[in-house]
């Protein structure tokens, strides 16, 4: 595809749990334009829940690789901030760059893109000017600094720090999906907070594996702690509109995984389902 | 007026009701990216109510023509996503392009800026490739890619797919203001849900007409399903602070339509105000 | 640092208490861009409590300086719009710009940047033509629209209207720190009302002043109108991280002041606390 103006300069994109009420945001946005005039910055979302690391390690899997290669997505979801966890920058198998806490971040990526290559920042020469009296604003000082200087060509990518195994990245615990005796069963990985769906990690080619097909009626179970949260019997349907309103469904979403929801309305908020390795669900065709 | 750097392609700006809390927004404008690094995105909202078709209609109206001509306005607000309803890209009387699921969402400006020309997108060239195991996210996929690539000019406006007649576009219901017996009425088009403004689609002209001028004070009634929500006499001011804070008064609105709030104050959740062809307005000079 | 594309024409970053509920921004920036194509447009926020120009004047002093020199910020907390305060253009020592209604917006940046020049926007001719007859969008018709004639140089500085000495510049009322007796007293300055941090007007230097270390143990001592809010003894960390999740702490913040909270928790919900001239705080080494 066409890849003209600023070719030369990767895009940087940007999510965090700062939200956009105050003004962290713009300061560290106004810091990589000092850098250099030239950078393009986006939004990826400053509403990753507070301190909800496993959710920005699903945002970057998300959107990530929908961008053009290069891009340099800068993600600080930091509740170590100031602490002895390392700030790095990773290469991933698809070409782009994510500059963030190695805190459990790059879980997803590693898991479903793969890591080439990880260096620790080394913050003696890659903090922002006249910062060193204070520790707690890390996504101005180190991650948006040193992304936008590694974007304009300030500094190379050795100079980012030293070179470390991407078998040391922090990595989260997380479950496989599985098929037996006619179940699939893996995780709810993550909740749309807007629209209320609930996102497995189970691929479609999965349910195709298991001979689930559209238009079956399927067993749907999610439990947690021991609890069961949801029992229900739901169409595999290819969108929302395929039932009516407030009905549930199961569906094939962007990412080829399968999800399940209702119909112009919140399941997650309805049952109370949330998300994580701990959050287990399970399709069968038994007794639908 | 100056119209330099990227004259030569158009703005694309973004309204949905998808908000910032996931990742979905940012795959979105990756995927524009992709198709041409050159084009220029904004914000319109992201916060349009869910599935609400007619704010998304309104939102078109309140801020298309304030944009350069031919900016493109993609309005993804679709809780038919994956159904029969079209996917259209409509060329407004204004000289602006929009692309959106012909839903409604074109009722607002087919009525007060007019449709010269419609196409449907046709999927089978204009979706994002690698997606068509997925119905869910036409944002994405088909709106957000179809309205890169005509900015981009790597299609052009007949490649988009097949014209129709614009008589064909849905339109949701719509009233229109009257002037008898010294009452103007009319709808509450749309609220302000921050500030907490109605907005009417009674032009200020229509009250010239009627007689009311600035410094009078008039009688508004709002009823909706045969219930009367506020009924109250209020001044007709140039703005906000020509009255107390909390008192009532209806002003001009920056489209110079008539619309009534309270000063610094919410007037649609102190009465419970909403919005739509079937939340009547009426203003005269009786008994105040 | 380098600063090529663009360094010619000034960044635009806009805050307001507009939100994105509704279309205003879209139609703010909409004719930025009508002015002039080429110039960039950043969002400072759009979630300054609505009419709170205390918050948007702390908020300036915030992020304006980490912007490269001439970037004009635009911000639009306007509770008097369409009354008689003024709407100015100033400069600041810093080598920035600020449009904004002349209210109280520019109170902590007199304070603590300095401001060397100031005149009033002349709305004879710094208006968006056509919208003479509606007074309640001054962000978009007044304010966005003379940022960006001025950023592209349709209009010289002295074209924005006629000079005002910087000292008639509304300013709100200020406290200052003090150090007496081994107490450090000053004002809550502002709160994060994302993760809940309270900011103090007390520079570290002035803690360093009155022998305070890292390490030490603080009593901390909010007042409001008479009353005791907070009164409690916290450690003085270089960082979140330092203590357990829900314990108090103080820091310095990223301004380089002092700050207090609890670590992953909002001391701000906690305890009801808020900010201005009369939120009084006090440190000490008293029984501790």
């Amino acid at each position: 595809m066409a890849d003209k103006r600023g070719a030369e300069k990767p895009i940087l994109v940007f999510q965090t749990d700062f939200t956009y009420a105050e003004g962290a945001v713009s300061s560290m946005y106004g810091v990589v334009k000092r850098v250099d005039r030239e950078l393009e910055i986006f939004d990826g979302t400053h509403y990753i829940p507070q301190y909800d690391i496993w959710s920005a390690s699903y945002r970057l899997l998300q959107s990530l690789e929908f961008w053009p290669e290069g891009t340099i997505y800068v993600s600080v979801v930091d509740p170590g901030v100031g602490t002895a966890r390392r700030a790095c920058v990773a290469k991933t198998a698809s070409g782009h760059v994510v500059v963030t806490p190695d805190n459990g971040t790059l879980t997803h990526l590693a898991r479903y893109v793969g890591i080439v290559e990880v260096r620790e920042i080394d913050e003696t020469v890659n903090r922002y000017p006249g910062t060193r009296g204070t520790s707690v604003f890390a996504g101005r000082d180190v991650f948006g600094y040193t992304a936008a200087r590694l974007a304009s060509g300030v500094i190379s990518w050795e100079e980012v720090g030293p070179s470390y195994s991407v078998d040391d990245i922090v990595r989260l615990p997380m479950a496989e999906p599985a098929v037996a005796d006619g179940v699939v069963s893996g995780i709810v990985d993550i909740i749309d907070p807007n629209f209320g769906n609930a996102w497995t990690n189970i691929p479609f080619s999965v349910f195709e594996e298991a001979g689930f097909a559209y238009g079956d009626l399927l067993r749907v179970c999610v439990t947690h702690a021991g609890e069961t949260v949801l029992d229900a019997c739901v169409p595999l349907c290819h969108s929302f509109g395929d039932v009516a309103p407030g009905e549930l469904l199961a569906y094939t979403n962007e990412l080829m995984n399968i999800a399940f929801t209702m119909n112009q309305s919140s399941i997650v908020e309805r049952y109370g389902i949330s998300y994580g390795s701990d959050w287990l669900v399970a399709f069968s065709r038994s007794a639908c």
